[in-house]
Order: C-alpha cells, then structure tokens, then sequence
C-alpha cells in the first residue's frame, strides 16, 4: 500500500497535499560527504515554479527549500535528509461542486473509490505540486551524480502540434541545451518556443489545453549500470517516469519507430575508439538488455494535455448524479514546460539508485 | 543489486540461464485456497514454447512445468510457490567466438561491464529463455484475478510492417480474441497474421528480423487500484513491460498520441449507467492520475527487432579488437507471437499485486 | 543502506538529529479513515519527554507534534502522514573535546568509522530524541489497533537491582497498569517505584548510571498474526526492539527460562472455552512458530545502562590519541522510564503492520 | 505478507515443505566472481543432517544440495543462484490424528487460522527442515565474509541443565571451537558435551525434550557495519536469528546481565593499539549504537524444548473439540546441535548484507 517511496538505496518518500501546510520528502540512503546547502537545491525549484511565464498558472509559490536534518556543516552525514516546502499561497476559496465532483481526466473518482474520503482542494495528494519533493530530491541525486561524471538535462521537444525539428537536440551539447532552454516552453529553440507559446494562448482562448514531449539525455553513464531482469535500467526509468501524474508513453532510444524498424538498422555497431567501446549509432538510447552501454542515454516522456479545462463538462458526483462541471481556479494550459524538470529529476534519482546498486556486482 | 524479484505483496523471483540445467521462479504471498495445479500452467507456457512456427527458432524445449512446493491437495497454502522448467535441449556445441565477442544489440557487453564474467551460453541470464518463468507465474496470477472477477488477454498488433487496422481490436470481446488469435502471428485477424508471415519470411530470406506491437486488454478492474505516487498502476505496468528484453517504448490508453490532443479531446466524459460510473470514450486507457478508473485497460509494449541476425556485423571482443561477427546457431526472426504470453503474464503479475496492496486503503 | 524505514505496509521513515532544527517521521500505508489529530497522539509523546522527573534529564522540550499532511478533516485520506517535531532546546554551547572525541559506550565510533563526517551534537542521529519519531508513529499504530480490538501498554519490570516481584504484572490489567505506572519510574507498584527512585539517585550521587527492563503486553491479538519464515511476529519484534538504542537482549513469552525447561513443563496445552480456543499457560508468550496463537502476548526489552557517565573514561579521538574524558550536560542517569513509551510505540507499529499483511493470507 | 524473504542486497528466499518433493532457496544479489561449487557448500548442509548421533531424529536425509544456476565455470555471475535439496526421506504413512489436531507448542494453529489450509505432513512450511535451505545459502555468505577476511563461528554453550563453564568458550579461538565442536552437542568441550549426552538420553526415557543455547562469534568485522536507525547490526541479528522457530530470547554481548550493570561498569573504554582502537573488554558484544565497533561480535540465541515429546497432551482439533493427543514418529529430543549451524547461517547472511550495504555509506 505504501507508494510514496521510490528506490532501493538512494530512497525517496515524499509527503504532502497541494492544499496542506506544507510538502516535502525524506532522502534515505545519500551517501556521507557530498557538500549540500540549500542554495544547491533552490534553483531546480525554481524551474518548477508557477507564475513564471504565460504558459502557467498565476498561483505564485515561493518554493523555497528548506533542510530539515541529514546535513551538518554543509556536508551530508549519511543519515536521512528531510526537505520542507511550506504551502503558502492556497488562497482560501469555496471549493464549491468540486468537493463532491469528480473531474473528469483526473485522479478524483479514482481516490474516491480507493479510500472513501479525499482532500479535494485541487487535488490533494494527486495535485502536480507533489512534484515539487520529487524536483528537491532529484537535486540531491543530480549533485551526486555530477561527483561521478554523469550529468544529465531534460527539455521540451514537443507541445500540441509545435515539435523540435527532428534531430534539431542531438546536434547541441548538453551545455548549448541548458542555455537555448531559459525559454517559457523549455524548448532548445527560440522558434518552435515562439510558435509553441502562440499554440499554447490559442488553446487557452479556446478554454481548451495541450499536451507535448519531453526527453531527457543523460551522458556520462559507464556501461554496467541496471539490475537484471526486472530492475533493468529502462525498467526503472519507465517506472519513474510513468509516475509522474499526466504520462501516457514512454520511450528508450527509438522507442516506437524500433518496432517497424528491421534488426540490420536497429544494432548499432561497436568500434574500438581510443582505447574504448564506442557505437556508431544509438538506436537503443545507451540500453541493451536493460544495462547501459556506455553510450548516451535518451528517455522520452509523453504527456496528455491538461485535463482542467474552463468549458462544461458532462460528469458524475458522489451521490451518484449526472452533473455538468465548469472547473474555475488557476490551471496551467499545458504542463509540460513545468514538467521538463520533474522528468530530469526522477531519471537523476533513477540513475543514481542503480549506480549505487551496481557498486556490489563483483565481490 | 538483487533484480530478479518483482512485487511487493504477489512476489515473483525467477532465476535460471538459457543453458543450466533449470531455470523457475519462487512466487512468495500467494494467498491460500487457490486451486493450482501443473494442468492449469501449463496452457500459459505452451503458448511461449519455441519450434511451433515459422515464426520461431527450432529449438524445441519441452517447458514442463513442474510444482515444487506451496500447493497441498490441490490448493495453494499461502507458502512460496516453487515453479521449475528443465532445460532439456541446450545443445552442446562450440560457441566459438561468442565467448568473448559481444552481440550488437544484446546484453553482452553490458553483462561483461558489470560483473566482468558472464555465462556466454545462449546468453545466459539475458536470454528470452528467461521469461518462461515470468509465463509460469503469470498463469498463477491470472487464475487468482479470475476469482476476482478480472481477465486479460495479450496479442499482437503489428509485426514489422504489417499492422492491424486500426480500431479493429476494440470491436472483439475477449473471448473473440483469443480464439481469433490461435495463428502463428498471435493476431486476431487472419488476413493481417498471413501477411505478417509473409513479411518475416522476408526478412529471414534477407538474414533481417522484425519488431512489432503487442497490446494487453484486461477487463473487470474495479475503480481504485494503483498506488500513490510511486506505484501508481501505469507507472508499474511501465515498470513491469520495460522489464521485458527487447521492450523500446510503452503506452497507456491513447499513449503517444494524447500528446498531440487537446484537453477537451482527450478527457473521458462520466456518465451513470445502471447504477454505475461509465465512460463515453477510453482515451486514459483505464488509468487516471495511476489509478484504475473502472473503464478497461489498454496498454502497449513495443519490441525492437530480433539483434540476432545472420548477417556479418562489426563489433568488438573482450581484448578490446575490431572484429566481424557472423551469428550462428537459432533465433527467432521476431519475438513478438512468444512475448504475447509474457505482456500477459507481467500484465497479471502487475495487476494482481495492486489489486492485493487496495485491500488495506481503508481501516 | 537506508535504515531508517520499518515495516512494509505501515510504514515508518523517520528523520532528524538531536540538535538540528526538527525531527520527525513520515508514515506510509496508514489506512483511510481513522479519526487522527495532534491531541490524540500528543499524550504519548508527553509520556517520552524529558525533565518530568528526578530520573531524566534537565533538558526541556515541549514536543509539540505537528500533522504536516495526511488528514483531512479530521481523518486520515490513506496517503502518508508527515509528523514533525521542533527542537527548542538545543543550548548553544562548546562541545569541546566531544566533537573529535569517541563516548565510551556510545555509537561514536562507528558512526566515524561508518560516514568519515558526523554531526557531534548530541550525539546527532544516535542521539535517544529520535525515539521522539517513533513514539509519534506508535501513537498512530496504537490508534489503529484500537480499532481492531488489540490494545497494548509497556511498563518498567526492574531499574537496576530493583525487580518487579515475579507475576505482579502478570495478576494486573491492563488498565489497572496504565493506572499504576504513573510515578517516575513507570512500574506499576508504588514500593518498586519508590526502591527505583532511591537506586537512581544513589548511582547518580556516584556519577555512575542504570539500565532496566521494559515489559510490553498486547492482548486481542487474533490467532495468524506473523509472517513464516523470516517475517514471523517474533522475528519482527525482536528487530524492533533491538532498533532501539540501548537494548541488549529481548525475550517472548518465558524467553531466556525456556532454553532451561522441558517440553513438558514448556508446552501451553488448549482447550475449548466458550467456543474459542484457550490456553491453560503462556510460556510461549502468545507466539508459536513465528505466528500469533490467541494468548497475549508478552515481549521484554533489557537496556543497558546509560553510557554517558559522569566520570573520567579511557578513550580515543579521531586523531588517534588515547585520551581522557569526562562528559559533561544533560544525561539521564536511566533511559528505562522514557524508553516505556517508545517500546510499546515499536511493539505497536510492529503488530499493525503484520495485521496489515495478514489481511492477504486467503484469496 | 511475503515473509520467505531476508536481506536487501543479498537476498535469500526459502521456498519447500517437510515433506514435499524438495525444498530450496534463491539467492539474489550475490556479487560476481566468487568461486562456488556443490562441494563447498555440502560440509554446512551436513553439519545440520539428521541421523548423525543419538541427539536427532532418526530420519536420514541426504540433503545434497544441486546448484540450479547462477555459477558458471565455477565462479557466480552475480545473477540469482538457485539451490535445491530433493527430499527423500518422506515415509508414506498415514498422519491420523494430525491432519486435523494441533500440536501443543507447534505453528499448527497459527497455520490454519492464518491461512484456513495447511500442509500438515511434518509441520509442512513450518517444519524445521525449511532451515536446510538457509544453511545452503549461510556457507555461500560465510565464503564471501571470508573474502573480507571475516570468519564466524557458532557452537551450543547449553543444553538443558548442562551449561558450558563461564568464560570457556572465550579463551579458545575459533580454530579451536571449531575442531572441539566435533561432537554430538556441539560443544567445545567433551565433559560437558558428554553430561548433555546423558541429560538428553534420560530426557528422552521421560518421553520428554530439552533446549539449549547457541552462540555465535563473528572475528574481522571491521568498525561501520550496521545502518542506523532501524536496520542496526543488532537489530538485523535479532531478526535473524528469531526468525528460526525455537528461538525464545535472543541476546548481544552481555545481554540481560548488561540491564543490571552500572554504567562504570558496562562501557568498554578504548585505547590505541599497534595504531588501531582497541578495547579492553567486550560487554557491548561487538556493537554499539547498532553498528559494530572493531570488536569481537558476539550474539546468543535460546532456544525452547522440542515441543513434540511422546506424552499425551490435552489439545483442540479443526473442529474445536478437546481431544488427547500422542504423537508419534521420528523427533529430535533437543533441535540444538543441529541448530548450531543455522545460527551461524542466519548470521552470515545478516552480516553479509550489512556490509554490502556499508559500500555506499560514503560518496
């Protein structure tokens, strides 16, 4: 029943409601002697923030991180670090119809069933801030990770129909993506961002919302890392990302085009390269078997429009009703640039739980 | 490091190489009272059994389950469940330069980075042979969920490039499917299976292999399994059909293309129907915010083609050498008609686990 | 490597050091539905807080425990419950040699040999204040049981020389112990209370310390509470309470004296009362073969004797210099009376969690 | 409520009933590159055998282990090792009474109000013969402790009135213990393994049985193995060892004795020696603060009389009637002898464990 913890050794439990005092997580298992204050952790937070740009919502939270325990003189100890973000912006309102409603496209009727009663003030426990504990915590594992020469960055490659011309991200470095990325769609592309932020407003005069994509590349990662058979690398990414709430595909390397594709195209061949392994190609997104390679690896996550949409909506309520629902508040018209960091969060928390699992291998 | 287990509270440990005497699985928590006997397993790995097509190595292996403990008169005891499968065709022969020669395309590398020793032997723990365990175990679940009023059913959507019609799936009950989808391809449709075949022995002639699509429908899932926020129901189908070997992308309900819809599109309107919730689409696949929803659920597992193929390939050895590699020996043109058993039972295996974890969401 | 989580299905993570700002826990898997608020688990952490008596130390905290998430209304929503405490006591002071210098006696050393890097105050994360989580969580736990017909209650059965006499406990309810174990010493007999008192004082007049036995009895188990092989409820309690600092042996039921007696004398013979199963005896202490049988159930923690001493000790320090030290601040000259409450805490989160799991014991 | 599981990263699953057609264990997690093979492990497994002397059943068991996978040319590939012992001692014969009535002192009970179905033949699941499995899987922990130059030992220092002389045990080395163990009782000395000799034969005239104590030396644990807070060294070693069905108490170091010391008295001091800690004495057992210390670890185990003696004992059946009961067959009249290498299994698995997890305490 418990499903707020994710990984074996680098383990992360977050804790909180959208609506609640405050929200957090408890890092188990972070190695001792890594430096880490809270100016090392704010600016991920930061990439999470609403009220940024035209593309989310106007609630303003501040976001700020807070170390609770784990840390003493600006060094992990080993022991559990607890992160808190206080709540401060849930603006006291009339939650109206939707204490007793269920949104259609969301997780009410769902908690409904599951547990009889729910925090509905925007969406309790299923509310995207949850995602703010994961973003902290993926931080954490992103310093670490850095320690080890991985390093790793997520960005936007599609929203509704604006996508990245095709092979446009793998020409830049990860340092060019950080850089072209600053933008309110989180693309590596001042244009598609232009036309992505117009798809956007468009879809927002209309009360409707949009979908889009985002990968995530991460390079550095020597080959050997992922747990066979069922803790395999790509099956721990496809975990991690499908838990965050809109995610309806994922993908490793080619993803959905391997299946069409014949095995003479699909292999990428392995040539020695000073002195070590290299491959000509990356069809597989740096996974074989669920063990990485060596080579870089490429995730891809695909997320369903906003489902908190300002036009009615044919629903049902707890008494068992046929209601129509007009939802008001504050919803982002699209999630995905907020999402980008999330994304770069759980696959860093990923990664780096394997990495520390893959240090027992040999004897 | 310990990979091999899957499940929290329905656990599944398989162990076993292509080319040991045995391979099998421990299943600890299955609840007593069960009627399980080899009989009832046994229709589950004959539908993974090689050498039964032109689709499938010739290889032939018996896949005899055996019963080792946990059932007594007949009926589960709520003890681990020891299931075992004799190897009884690994041919003795020279494996030649694959005993230090890595694949393109499979785990060799990656299993020789990690624990810089490896069983070579039809590639030992990596081989697909591995999931006749995961097909033993998945029948055990699939029976317990038939008590419980849920079924499921895999089968093959594409194979290369021949792909069902679309929406042609979504009109056949379950029943209509697995009589419709007893041909070599596993797809329930017999001008698309004749096709498929056609295509794979295309590319067998050309020394190529193919992907394809498998899709698992599994009906009766009451509103509120999944577990928050972590293991939410997608995120451990996710995790549960990544962890199949040649898996490169995975989707949920409408998946990649929800990403291209807009909100008002893709949210499933609720409506009451005979006293219950209904759905007047399927866009979520079932699964809302990780939950179940009471609406059927659809997922889809994306196979790469075969990596073995008789074709010269360069790569690299153990040495660190450029070398060209000429595979011998069986292999599959396309895994995908013997992974249609596995999607299922890793479906079954998922399912049934949430399913068991809902029982304590109330007090 | 994170072991700061207990239990599978109600589960426990707690953070925090003894001199950093906060402590607390998080609890995943509690059920929906329970009545839960800060004043319903304040009593127990008041049972554990230090300066309420000639037996503890001078240090003041409030404890005030605070509901970060998981409740709504008065009840629990079934996602995990974030309890914190703040620190309030924390005297800013030199810590001296203390900081480079192993205690004798004390988790120092290894905690050094262990991170390399550690948070010297107060003995950081080794320090007895993160009982404080426990004791919130076993609150929760107790809660819970309620609801099930179990209670449970610890007490003090010796303090040094001074015992219980033998079966006093034994002729009590447990109403009548709670009622009773009120004074300093939680013994539920006014002469050992006040014998306790005296010894204390006199080991403190001589800068020296006392360890003691703590008994907890839990009645309105159900027959099938435990998990064979490893998870038995014996195996569970015997962790459980050896994770609790300054324990160094636990007994079920008749414990150590069994080893001692015949299969006879050892056997609890049943026989059918009022339509239930009964037991003449309880020399198993309620437990057979790792599995509630009915009976209460009876589990004793022995605890060492405070290692923070008054004394000059032989020692070393990170240097590697053999030093001498005398420890100065605030210490319990005997951890018993406070450690009650948290043994009943562990003993409560034990049994909930194992009831949890039964609840899967049949299909 | 999988409870057949124990340890994180070296992971042992136990699996087989007394009497069916074998029993077994799956390791997970065991680290590449080991050297292992049937003939290293068989001299633990037939140091629990029954049939060896006048102290066990008559029952002869081969229990000769097969390794199923997992090993390759004679070293583990760090993939899952299955072993499996065949039964073939199971006589056919009818259980009369048994099949329906429940053992005094014995699981029975628990079992069917547990689970409602139970495997009655020889306890079934609860039978110690399940302790064969973690024998095998002991000696593959105890052969990579060795690799880390640690060595451990247990040997029986009581058995019923028959105690070793205080003090004996400490002065042998574990060479020593080892070649004086040789006998019947395990005991490393002859005039006290002779008394038992005749206390366990006369106990055997009156138709009744006898417990004992085991204890365990561990030398070479380097200081920094246990994971604060829950997952103590102590903590890992309670749960381990009361996890084997007999165990009634379980004590480190001083155990008991230590919660009626003085602290002066308790606390080990340390002072360097040829540059490394050292301390004077070992009340502590080896542990402080749950993770051990550099010291000799030291833990002990009592353990209850065999509960099947040949008296008639007043009992219920499945019906709820009183009935009488006499049991027949094959039973050790004291499990201790042959439980000595089960205690020193238990805790090679647990120290094992522990210590791979001690691999990522720092970055």
């Amino acid at each position: 029943m418990p499903g707020s913890t994710f990984g074996t050794l680098f383990r992360v439990s977050t804790w909180g409601e959208s609506h609640g005092p405050a929200l957090g997580c408890v890092i188990d298992g972070c190695p001792a002697g890594l430096t880490l204050n809270e100016e090392l952790i704010q600016p991920y937070l930061d990439r999470r923030k609403p009220g940024t740009s035209a593309m989310t919502t106007a609630r303003s939270e501040a976001d700020k991180v807070r170390i609770l325990s784990g840390v003493f003189e600006g060094r992990t100890t080993g022991t559990p670090i607890s992160l808190m973000i206080e709540n401060t912006s849930q603006i006291s309102k009339d939650y109206g119809n939707l204490s007793d409603t269920f949104r259609p496209g969301h997780a009410d009727y769902g908690f409904y069933a599951k547990y009889g009663h729910r925090d509905y003030r925007g969406g309790g426990r299923s509310s995207g801030r949850e995602t703010a504990a994961r973003v902290a915590a993926g931080a954490v594992a992103a310093l670490i990770l850095e320690n080890y020469g991985i390093r790793l960055r997520a960005y936007t490659t599609a929203i509704g129909p604006v996508a990245l011309s095709d092979g446009l991200a793998d020409k830049l470095s990860l340092d060019e993506i950080s850089a072209l990325s600053t933008n309110a769609a989180c693309m590596p592309d001042e244009d598609s961002a232009a036309a992505a932020l117009k798809a956007v407003e468009a879809a927002r005069a209309e009360c409707d919302s949009l979908g889009g994509i985002v990968e995530c590349r991460i390079e550095g990662v020597p080959a050997g890392i992922g747990e066979p058979v069922f803790d395999k690398l790509d099956a721990m990414l496809g975990h991690a990302l499908f838990s965050i709430g809109a995610v309806k595909a994922v993908e490793i390397g080619d993803g959905i085009k391997a299946a069409a594709a014949k095995g003479s195209e699909n292999n990428d061949r392995m040539r020695m390269k000073d002195g070590a392994v290299s491959f000509d190609t990356n069809h597989a997104g740096g996974i074989l078997g669920g063990i990485s390679n060596g080579n870089t690896i490429l995730a891809r996550a695909y997320f369903k429009p906003t489902p908190s949409i300002y036009q009615p909506q044919d629903t049902v309520n707890e008494k068992g009703e046929d209601v129509s629902l007009t939802i008001k508040g504050r919803h982002d018209p699209v999630v995905v640039p907020r999402a980008v960091v999330v994304v770069e969060a759980m696959c860093a928390i990923t990664l780096l739980d394997l990495y520390l699992q893959n240090r027992n291998s040999r004897i």
